[in-house]
């Protein structure tokens, strides 16, 4: 077994979701992933914890959606019964075929989605980790080779997290107390915005693996401008290019895409809070160096920023602020790597792509 | 994907455990078995239940078992909340290694599998099929092909069970209200006991697919004389060949092996029930017509019997009689082909594999 397979699953059972003896743990993982399945058996078992092992088969899951009545979808009560009675649940994401899905009707998935409701709750309320194993398909979608994916995947995963963790918590510093942020790159993104009394987080992978992340909310009236989202957006199974949105008072008034542009108006039609921005983040993972249409890695990405239509993170949300509430949470990357700057209230942060606490910024 | 899945995914749902609307369903099945679990979601998809689908891999379970402490393991309380959720579980054994779990120490083989007591209980009390699908690992332990393997296994699986149910009910009538049973092969088996007070079942295909028997439990202290049981006896993965018992007052008073007859004695010392006989089975899947190292199939070939050491099904123990009690169940197989006969009160019901309700037979 690759050693990096043995790192990476130490890294999910010991800083992500630090099991415990005694410990009830879920591990969800597809035969894709299956050395990673059995490394975690192996720590589960070193720790004193009971594991039980999910196989989230794409296949069989497409085949019982084909099947199933999109009407008659009840709570799946034995897996939510599984989940309460758990303690940790690791999430492992790995294709043979990422379009495996691909012909289940989306009002069936939707449906699905619904009725999982309370599962996810039950899951969403334990210690969790959702990661990803570097799979023939997943590789295929990125457009690289298996071999090249897997060093991407685990030089992006198999960090020294506490290095990073501090490395972040400077950015954090800077944006937690801040008013304004502003965004620019290039002559088509200019957008300003509050996070005036909004938290900031430092993604340390715990509940993602990799991390590398930190965001915050904007508060929802605050945004004006516009960005071209120049980083490919790939929603349920289409990519939408160069994605640009105008805001005037927190509202996308103006929209386009060169590719795929009735996707977009569709997400951004959903309900009134699909039309404002739910979070601001901050990619500072640079082992993550490529788009790979992977937001787990995606919005990581070192030297860009995401901004995501739709719901809020709730931690994120001030006390005596509102969260931008939606059924859509949606992130979409610019590019900051030239020609680009961040500046929080006034000051300049970031100029393209290297911070101002870094060696070689230029203020 | 080869029909016969679909055919066998079909008996599983439809025969075995008639699966129902609303109906939870647990599938359990390692990555081997991957084609008969996406149709076995399918069918469940289209009866309106909803599918769990346990990996159920043993290189996972081989991990996880050499790390824990044999001392320290819990009952999985997540495991026995989603058995006791469900309504109907479906176990499909399948290996690419058979061997796979050979290097577990037995002491905490025995201490998971007691620790596990209340699932395994849970798991008993629903609806539940056990069967087999033809992975590599288990043709490589038939010592066959895998083509010629998946022909085996579908033949003895994808059946008529109804017209076989009528076939296994004609040696039920003869068995169920009789005292004695002898059974004669060759010079080396020559075995009486009596089945008075007990019940004889029919076992067609709903617990263990195949099925193909027809079976009850000896008064224990009936048995008299002498077997060899000339087809190999595998177990804890050592094979036991030629075991020859020596009955008297019911219990085992000698016993021998050509090989491994260590482990015979260790079987016969577990506990005072390990000595006697719980269970006389009449081999009836003619479609089982070789013996491939698996209980599932060999104690149902065509033209043998078994006998079992150790505990007797409670269904099979009449009222007023008592079980043998043990920790043991260990089957072993006489073929019954060549020069054997099967006398039940004094007349012959089976002579050379010939039933005498079947063409052919001669008294």
């Amino acid at each position: 077994m690759d050693p990096r397979i043995r790192e990476h699953a130490e890294i999910i059972v010991e800083h992500s979701t630090g099991v415990q003896p005694g410990d009830n743990v879920v591990i969800s993982a597809p035969s894709a992933a299956e050395d990673l399945a059995v490394a975690l058996h192996e720590l589960v078992g070193d720790r004193g914890a009971s594991p039980v092992y999910l196989a989230s088969d794409s296949r069989a899951q497409r085949a019982y959606l084909r099947a199933a009545d999109a009407d008659g979808l009840e709570t799946p009560t034995h897996t939510q019964a599984l989940y309460e009675a758990s303690d940790v649940l690791i999430r492992v994401r790995a294709e043979h075929n990422a379009t495996e899905e691909s012909d289940v009707d989306p009002a069936t998935q939707a449906a699905y989605s619904k009725s999982r409701k309370p599962v996810q709750e039950a899951a969403l309320s334990k210690r969790w980790c959702l990661t990803q194993y570097p799979s023939s398909g997943n590789a295929q979608l990125a457009g690289m080779s298996t071999e090249a994916y897997e060093n991407f995947v685990w030089d992006a995963v198999n960090k020294d997290w506490e290095a990073q963790r501090r490395h972040q918590a400077r950015m954090v510093e800077i944006l937690d107390p801040a008013d304004e942020v502003r965004i620019k790159s290039g002559d088509t993104t200019d957008v300003r915005l509050s996070v005036d009394g909004m938290n900031t987080l430092n993604d340390n992978a715990e509940k993602n693996l990799p991390g590398g992340e930190v965001f915050t909310a904007p508060v929802a009236d605050s945004v004006e401008g516009e960005v071209l989202f120049d980083m490919p957006l790939y929603h349920q199974g289409r990519e939408i290019t160069d994605a640009h949105l105008v805001f005037e008072d927190g509202e996308v008034v103006e929209h386009a895409a060169a590719e795929n542009e009735d996707l977009l108006t569709e997400v951004l039609n959903t309900d009134p809070g699909a039309s404002r921005l739910g979070e601001l983040g901050i990619g500072m993972n640079r082992d993550i160096d490529r788009f790979t249409y992977n937001m787990l890695f995606d919005e990581k990405m070192g030297d860009t920023v995401h901004m995501a239509i739709g719901r809020a993170y709730d931690a994120c949300v001030g006390e005596d602020r509102e969260a931008n509430e939606s059924a859509v949470h949606v992130d979409m990357i610019v590019d900051m790597s030239e020609d680009s700057v961040i500046e929080v209230d006034g000051e300049t942060v970031q100029r393209n792509g290297t911070f101002r606490f870094e060696d070689g910024f230029e203020a």
